[in-house]
């Protein structure tokens, strides 16, 4: 398992706030997201806009896809997502179209640098049972967060969470978490082997967030080898 | 209660295909719905060039809102939206945040014709203890469907929506309905008497969406007094 990687989520208004964002992060995150309220915002204009200016970032299009998954992935993949985000509550066919759609784009482009892939978001009530149909279904990656209501609502993490991260880990997801990322709370993480990436907003913008991604990286080096 | 009204749910993938779609069925429909698909292609301009074309219907923004509930739905309302969706699958604190902003923009505006009110679209894992929490919340719409994938995979209406959607009414929910709507089983729902409103898509589309308009009202008037 390779180091958790840093993403960005860009969760502006306007396409204008959010590529001066992206820019004043680029050097210091791997991935770039296009975040919900981005999207809802813009459109996928917000996501041909940022592939075009980060050809070398893996690029997230946070749709929490909920329904229409097949539309919705391929719109999202054609546009230049490398990875696309369905909402844990959303049908089995839908999770299924979205991977097909996502199969089919590694198929017929095997020489893609970053091969397309779906994240489960984890929201609302699931089990562990719905995990492993995800796992079933060839989904490798999920993410796994406060939300951010209630993340301003003050709730924090809890042993629950990690134990739930764990046994995630456990099934074979690679998880992203996300939802308040600090340095100071990294190592809360450091029993969940496959973390993949840490997912953080405005924390990551200009030369402060430089300053913050590299005391989470000097955390990540403390606890994942 | 007033007989169910009928909405057509936009989900091109573009604007110039929406609004000529929009204009298609204004006549039929009392209710324009700027699908998920329309909006994440195209964003707020979608809402708003709706908004501005069709000033005398009832607009949904069909966001299926997950997080950031605060942000999502001033933004929504304040592109033009009258009624909002929001997941079921969101943490409480999001469907919270989505009705304060709602409640403050009518409280601001006395006057709005339509209130603006968020519906709670069902996706996911819900239990009736949810319904009632939804219904403590102050909030008085929710959406019952098949998804579109599960549509699209052939699965019909059952006993059991039948069922969850009379218990849903007796909460006191007026409820949305959607997936398929076709005038020949509009009398599956007959019992449901806080049936709001019938959604359809590009069914409700030009001259022939007109006949299928006027199928289902006449469906309606046999049910509904």
């Amino acid at each position: 398992m390779s180091k958790p990687l840093l993403q960005i989520a860009l969760d502006s208004l306007s396409l204008e706030k959010a590529v001066a964002d992206a820019k004043a992060a680029e050097k210091t995150v791997d991935i770039i997201e296009v975040g919900t309220i981005l999207a809802c915002a813009e459109g996928m204009k917000a996501v041909k806009t940022l592939r075009a200016l980060h050809p070398d970032h893996i690029l997230v299009c946070d749709l929490k896809t909920t329904d229409g998954g097949a539309i919705l992935a391929k719109m999202a993949f054609e546009a230049g997502a490398d990875w696309l985000t369905v909402s844990a509550a959303a049908h089995p066919a839908t999770k299924a179209a979205c991977k097909k759609v996502a199969d089919d784009f590694n198929v017929a482009n095997p020489d893609l640098k970053v091969k397309k892939e779906i994240q489960i978001e984890i929201y609302g009530n699931w089990t562990f049972e719905d995990a492993q149909e995800w796992v079933d279904l060839g989904v490798k990656q999920a993410i796994y967060h406060r939300s951010r209501d209630a993340e301003l609502a003050g709730k924090g993490w809890t042993e629950e969470d990690i134990e739930k991260m764990k046994k995630l880990a456990d099934l074979g997801l690679e998880l992203s978490i996300t939802g308040g990322i600090v340095p100071r709370e990294i190592h809360l993480f450091k029993e969940i082997t496959n973390a993949k990436v840490f997912i953080a907003g405005r924390a990551l913008v200009g030369e402060k967030g430089r300053e913050t991604a590299e005391a989470i990286r000097a955390e990540v080096d403390k606890y994942w080898k």
